[in-house]
């Protein structure tokens, strides 16, 4: 159950109504997002709803019976739109294209990256400064050094900046240089750092575990949402299964249910999900037409001579075709 | 490698082929088919294919280095298309729609499909007469009876028909009624079968294997193909993975590595692949887009009293709806 | 629910309790196996079972809610016991080797290992004469030749033979000289296969298959057994996972599963569980200690010519080495 | 490659060995454990080790061509053995049992559980004081007053302590009450947290991740190794497949794998493994036959009211009659 407080409830009614709520013997979980303020009510029993909803300060109850609450859309219908300000905005019609190379690699490449979006109106950049790798003998990133310079770069071109947090202490320190904080794969179920990123107010773009459960994503964003982050995206990126003709299977069936079982946003990655460069397009246009709001994919100058992930990363020419593509379907549906 | 021969070619030259090839350590396997005739040869060494490629009778020669030859697209870069009569092809730019019911239930039930089929210009018709169900003490289909049936009213209507065959014994029995034989999932690697459907002249539509890879689907159409059947479609249908929230997972990815690997058509069945009726419609888009050649959808005048897969059934209603926006998706793209 | 039936049952009772039956609104299947005759009933709604039991003919009536019925430990506690004869017997304290060939090779390969067998006091022989094989180029086996070889052989030192059969046509074809039938993992759900099986009084082992379910494989013994042959056993296999370190991934929890939900002996075959020959001695121990009652072990003279799996064969000196161990350990436990 | 340093190599010699291997286009890793000073070289050209061989300071070079390099059992045939003080040695030869709760629950609890260690003789208690849970609003452990409660019966019996540790600020937290550090499933590839745990001398168990490879445990395992910390253990505890009979599908063949390809000790989790109690037994003696250096179980005096895994936990009259089973399967082998 969701109760939605009006932020004009007094301590004492509010206290009220918690004590009537743990009478019926529910849990409490008061969540203060940027957008609302919440209680989070667990329990078994059946109560009649009628008895708390009169209460001053009460805005709306639901009852959510699904195994995540706030990410529900049992209790929010309207689809979330997340605004990273300068007229940027994603989800609910605003379908969001993020692009850019795996890596950070220097000065250069980020001016060609921006360069490039620029042209092609896309107005969210990915990249990578920290990047989580299965060798502790690989290239792990520019670091801060790489994300400063990135940031300084895009800030000029009114260009967002996606990349990726891979622990708690680096929330703070990466703050202030980046618009989308993402939550890679592997630390989909990364508890303390879900747990940190609903400490700010900065949207968090989380993607589903190498085998994580569409339960297993909905509650990770759960975490963030119930510490006080509702700024929110879901991203597909391919599944671990049996199939050795593709890097992972891109699983699109996610994104319907997604949709059907949430209010947020729901970004697919073709890059990573098939990993096959020849194969991006109709894997990407598969995923604007099942419903997604927003792609993230892998561009580079030259993806032969990427630092990482060339193999599944599309140069300009490919990127352009891409969106041509994209808008003329966009325009039909 | 595989040798294309001229139809005219002499007893005495193919001979001579054949010792030229065994010479080089090569086996060599001769196939006969509906269109043409191949020697499909297996070796290891490498050759002057220049020594051979002047004989008498040989066509043209390719290198095939896949795991598969004759279903490759390395020696046929143009796409197979299947001609059905009647005006109704399958492939190469005819992108064709299947549809009906999971099970045939009897004469009224073909008749409102086969209506609506032609109302809506469908000209292909599914249902089946032999389910496999895991339990024994399931419907298990209506059998011939029903085929007859089915045929009838069908051909009446200039309908085409694709059922699935469960055994060899039943290829010979159902021929004549049949206009495309579907091997399912679980006969996907029933290699008597396949051979059976090797020695006929009726297309054969093989469902990629309940958790089947890439290259065992490949594998079985080159059991038919080299066993002189090349009238062959695959079909991606879901595969089994660890995630819960959908019955199978249908594997998009499938599509654009069939296409890349196979000159053969590949058609898509989304109400298996996720399952759930109320998702059907954006999988059959995004398997649209992504280059399936066709569709093979279960639906119902009343899904909710349906034999068996109601809950994966269309109504007509949502059929026609489903049909008007691959129209659009089709024309611009 | 399960009805025991006296076969001394008069047509009159019989039909007179189906009626009771029907009458509660259940579905009556007859079953007459080579030991029993059932009903095996059908329904969703509770009644009570006094009214039936009673009845004239009626030895024991068991409610067994489980998916499966007839395979399942809700009626009968009793392990089964499979006896071959000659004194060999698979099953309840009776733990069974099955050694062999991947595949039968001809004379001299079937005369070593007959005569390796009896030197470990081992009774049964394994060998394929039937291959199923992903490409139709392999080779397929020496058919029904090298089975009456292999019959004649073994018959002639007391070894039992365990071998492949792929299709209904074979099932006749190959009766006479087989002790066990093998239906494999790419069949295990060849519905028709199943039926066939259940016609016969010959004993069949099915494993599961390649990405099969513990319920699925409980099903296909079920279809065996109600088609009128209750002399069987499951074999696990390995199953296919997103794991490449090994061939397939055998799951041993499915030893104690099996044991649990069904009366049927469990069989594990390491050789291709893991495929690994320096891992299959661990393997099929801990088969052994997990509850298995019996191991289906390849072995050759030497495994580094075998025509097939010669990476997962043990040879006769490893093979003995595994032996002594069991032996030990059973001994113990 | 690998060379082992000796401990006295001067800050010359090391140089110029480093300029030898920069030269032949390898790179340098230098490592410091508490056992040892290694260079890893990575690269790809052959050449003549002999070279640098013959300097001052090397004792020792080892080709090692696998993905992993440190935990290769390619330059370490001897098998890693952890000495955990008072007599307590995980590996080669010390076959370790670690029994406790899923989650520390309180004073009574550990007093009961300690108790029944020393009765049994079992050195090694674990419990959960941080938990990782699915959900944001389940009991997530009693944190650091739990520890220091638990360190503190513990050291008074002589026992040791394993526990889960889940981000780097723990690390220093809890490091004096700790004597393993666990890493679970969920943080198999939290490369941050790996790199914490590298940086003590404390010894830490890995456990593979949710659907982990086998590589990528062992790489996981080099992370901590190549920080600076030798005293690591890998844990097998399931893996995520299709099957819906168990938790997890416990995978034994990880077994003997991981002792083919590592020389750290293996430990089995057949608790999380299998996650059914009443098959606990099988699997744990199933581990210990294929292989095993020690089991990490959970156990409770009451499992039926413990606060999270009850349905996978033993009580302590099923504890002991484990324990004696793989006592005696021990004593034969």
């Amino acid at each position: 159950m969701i109760i939605q407080l009006e932020n004009t409830i007094s301590p004492q009614n509010l206290d009220l109504l918690k004590r009537e709520i743990t009478n019926v013997k529910y849990s409490v979980n008061q969540v203060s997002t940027q957008m609302g303020n919440y209680l989070v009510c667990i329990g078994k029993d059946e109560f009649d709803i009628r008895s708390i909803g009169h209460l001053s300060g009460v805005k709306d109850i639901h009852r959510v019976n699904e195994i995540v609450k706030l990410v529900s859309r049992k209790w929010k219908t309207e689809r979330t739109q997340i605004d990273l300000g300068d007229g940027v905005k994603v989800g609910d019609k605003n379908f969001a294209i993020m692009a850019g190379p795996c890596s950070i690699e220097g000065e250069e490449q980020i001016r060609s990256t921006v360069k490039q979006l620029v042209k092609s109106g896309v107005r969210i950049m990915r990249g990578g400064v920290y990047k989580p790798r299965s060798s502790p003998y690989s290239f792990r990133g520019m670091g801060m050094d790489g994300l400063k310079l990135f940031s300084q770069l895009c800030k000029a071109e009114g260009i967002k900046i996606i990349t990726e947090v891979m622990q708690v202490s680096q929330v703070e320190e990466m703050h202030d240089y980046v618009d989308i904080f993402q939550v890679g794969s592997r630390n989909s179920q990364n508890f303390n750092l879900l747990d940190a990123l609903g400490g700010i107010d900065k949207p968090v773009l989380i993607k589903r575990g190498i085998s994580g459960s569409i339960d297993e994503l909905l509650y990770s964003a759960e975490y963030i949402f119930s510490g006080g982050n509702e700024k929110l995206m879901l991203c597909e990126r391919g599944i671990r299964t049996y199939e050795r003709a593709y890097r992972n299977t891109l699983d699109l069936n996610a994104v319907p249910i997604l949709k059907e079982k949430s209010h947020l946003p729901v970004i697919v990655d073709p890059s990573h999900g098939i990993g096959l460069r020849q194969h991006m397009e109709p894997m990407a246009l598969a995923a604007t037409v099942a419903g997604a709001d927003g792609l993230l994919l892998e561009i580079h100058e030259q993806p032969e001579i990427a630092f990482s992930d060339g193999q599944q990363t599309l140069n300009y020419r490919e990127f352009e075709q891409l969106l041509e593509k994209i808008k003329i379907i966009k325009e039909v549906l």
